[in-house]
């Protein structure tokens, strides 16, 4: 039996060599069906909508068969029924950017290499497929190529991704680590992007710690990008593990690190920007967790600092929540932290009574009602206040403030 | 013929020695209103509202006259009409306040007092009275002790309030010191409390650039406060304008602190907290500034600086606006900077396309549209419009990059 004029047994033989442990026990429609996700993974650039619309719709193994047997689109419309009007007017456009991709080779390149670097292939219909990225709709990725540990992974349930800036200051770096440090004791993971600069901070500040960190890369898994943080990477496979949503041999263009930056939002339950100019891509990552309804934090700095600029215009025109370390960012997620009142101080009356007594020189209530600009009877009652709280004492026929309140 | 027991020849000399010039040509019954506002400034504390409520349902002459007469509560209700259930509830505790300040030398002395150091006397019927403290309903003060010029203090109709901490940091004064600038330069006066740091640095700072600034203090006109800036506040006085709702002899308490900043609030048409921490009395003032429903701001700071903390909680929980400078402090007032967008980058096609080109090696549109995940069609409208943006050329029958744009 063949599919997408495949052998059947070629298909199930390059697919176990990735498959994950939920489907250990591989019957022949489930390996079919994770490679046709990761066909889907080879195919569309990373976040076609037209291609996550069609593929919920007919599912992605008949896509599939659809895209190899050269249908024309209004096959697929046909077999897909009731569909988004987007769908019906960007099909035509799509199949037609989909086909110059549409290469055996290049599918089975993606197994091979992937196998060969230990790479886990998830899809959706993996019970370790991470929920958060169902969110993403039709910008859902295909599948997911992992390197690590899918333990790691699962921990994205209670994350925070915290992005910034390459070029990070040592004050950005400085809260990147402190505000890790306080997100892994109350038993968070960490998402990011590896770049240079606060992602990196944050990878390694997690492992510091003896948290979990999870890298997501917008390039195949084959080369960990940037080479600079290969050393930082090959712990991240360690002890955490690194996701990419293209196959091995994928470039990390600069648009594959825009739609990279939606997996990072959607894999965690809030996005934090630590340190940010304007042009930063985290900026972006922003945006995605914005789109996505996920709570979203800003940490401020100097306004003498372009690395924080980006940051300020996230809380005065995005909406981002300031926030200044690790409680204030667990409070995105849990909701727990409640502001302080900004006015813990003694009521009125105490202020003014307080005034008006002096330290050395007793005075009796007249004299202070006078100083207090209040009536006897309210300065009475005051100093009885006053008086319980130890900050006042009665001297002879007179009230004196205490130095140091009893 | 006398009014509150004092010949009124005598309150006519008292007014004279005070009286701004737009009340020049006082008539009896000027000068007897004057006289009493004056009084009124004298005897409750500042901001009571049964006062003001009381004061403005009866008139200052009136009010002043039954005190005075020693009225009781119920008369006062008797003329007063129909007022607020609160009046009624607290006449009585209020006339008891009042009533052991009510003192003839109390209120001759400020008014020679007010003489003798060249003071104006405003009272809300003068022309001159900034229309802002009107905002202050109840608690606005019954009259305004000037030192300096009526013009400066007339300057407050576009001004912007900027307040801190005692203590500044270097960055705080930086900060204050380049936000002034751009607001003298775009005409907005300043007004600020005087205290040593942020708001010492803001009025030499306006002084420095040629700006008009206005310093609000807490006690009497007849000592400036805090005396080490002394020096700073004469010149305030040369330039621009002192001003405080108590008379002479009214030491700088505690509650009289609390109670200026309202009208640090109600005299500019914004309040901008520039540093501050959270228990900083900075942060009453922007309470204030809420209250009246003026415009808020606050600078950002490295949340690792105490000295920031206060302004980052007026941003998170009390809807204080971001601003990074004098143009997003103007904004406050003026409303007219737009946010500017946050990705101002190149469209998606053009980013594929682009990363799919080579500088060196050129590449035909076949190739580019599977490198790109795009269809032909695309690709070829997509390298129509980088070409003429001059970023990419032909060469043969490909396209490369171009390594700087024609």
């Amino acid at each position: 039996m063949t599919r997408f004029r495949l052998p059947e047994a070629t298909i199930r033989e390059l697919v176990e060599g990735v498959a994950p442990p939920s489907l250990e026990q591989l019957d022949g429609d489930a390996a079919v069906r994770l490679f046709a996700a990761a066909a889907w993974s080879c195919i569309p650039e990373p976040g076609d909508a037209v291609a996550g619309t069609a593929r919920e719709a007919l599912g992605d193994v008949r896509a599939l068969e659809l895209l190899v047997d050269g249908a024309a689109p209004s096959r697929w419309l046909a077999e897909a029924g009731d569909v988004a009007p987007d769908l019906v007017r960007h099909m035509d456009a799509a199949v037609d950017r989909w086909r110059p991709r549409l290469d055996d080779a290049r599918v089975r390149r993606a197994f091979e290499q992937g196998a060969a670097w230990g790479q886990t292939l998830l899809s959706p219909l993996a019970d370790e497929w991470p929920a958060g990225l169902d969110d993403l709709g039709p910008h859902a990725p295909a599948a997911l190529w992992v390197r690590g540990s899918l333990a790691a992974l699962a921990e994205t349930r209670r994350s925070i991704a915290l992005v910034g800036s390459r070029a990070a200051s040592g004050y950005g770096e400085h809260v990147a680590m402190e505000a890790v440090e306080g997100l892994v004791r109350h038993g968070f993971a960490t998402v990011s992007g590896a770049a240079y600069g606060i992602d990196a901070c944050v990878h390694r500040a997690t492992m510091a710690v003896g948290g979990t960190t999870i890298a997501v890369m917008a390039g195949g898994l084959d080369r960990l990008y940037p080479p600079g943080n290969d050393d930082l990477l090959r712990r991240v496979e360690r002890e955490g593990a690194i996701v990419a949503e293209v196959p091995c041999g994928s470039t990390p263009s600069r648009w594959r690190f825009l739609a990279r930056n939606r997996l990072i939002a959607a894999l965690a339950q809030a996005t934090v920007v630590v340190e940010a100019s304007v042009r930063s891509g985290s900026i972006n990552t922003a945006g995605h967790a914005a789109t996505l309804g996920r709570p979203l934090g800003a940490v401020p700095g100097p306004v003498t600092s372009g690395a924080s600029a980006g940051c300020h215009r996230l809380i005065r025109d995005y909406g981002a929540q300031l926030v200044q370390g690790a409680d204030e960012m667990r409070a995105l997620v849990d909701g727990d932290a409640m502001p302080v009142g900004l006015d813990a101080r003694a009521g009125a009356e105490e202020t003014r009574v307080l005034d008006a007594l002096s330290i050395r020189q007793p005075r009796d209530a007249d004299d202070l009602a006078a100083r207090a600009g209040m009536s006897l009877a309210e300065v009475r009652a005051t100093l009885g206040l006053l008086d319980l709280s130890g900050v006042v004492e009665q001297r002879g026929s007179g009230w004196v403030r205490r130095a140091t309140p009893a």
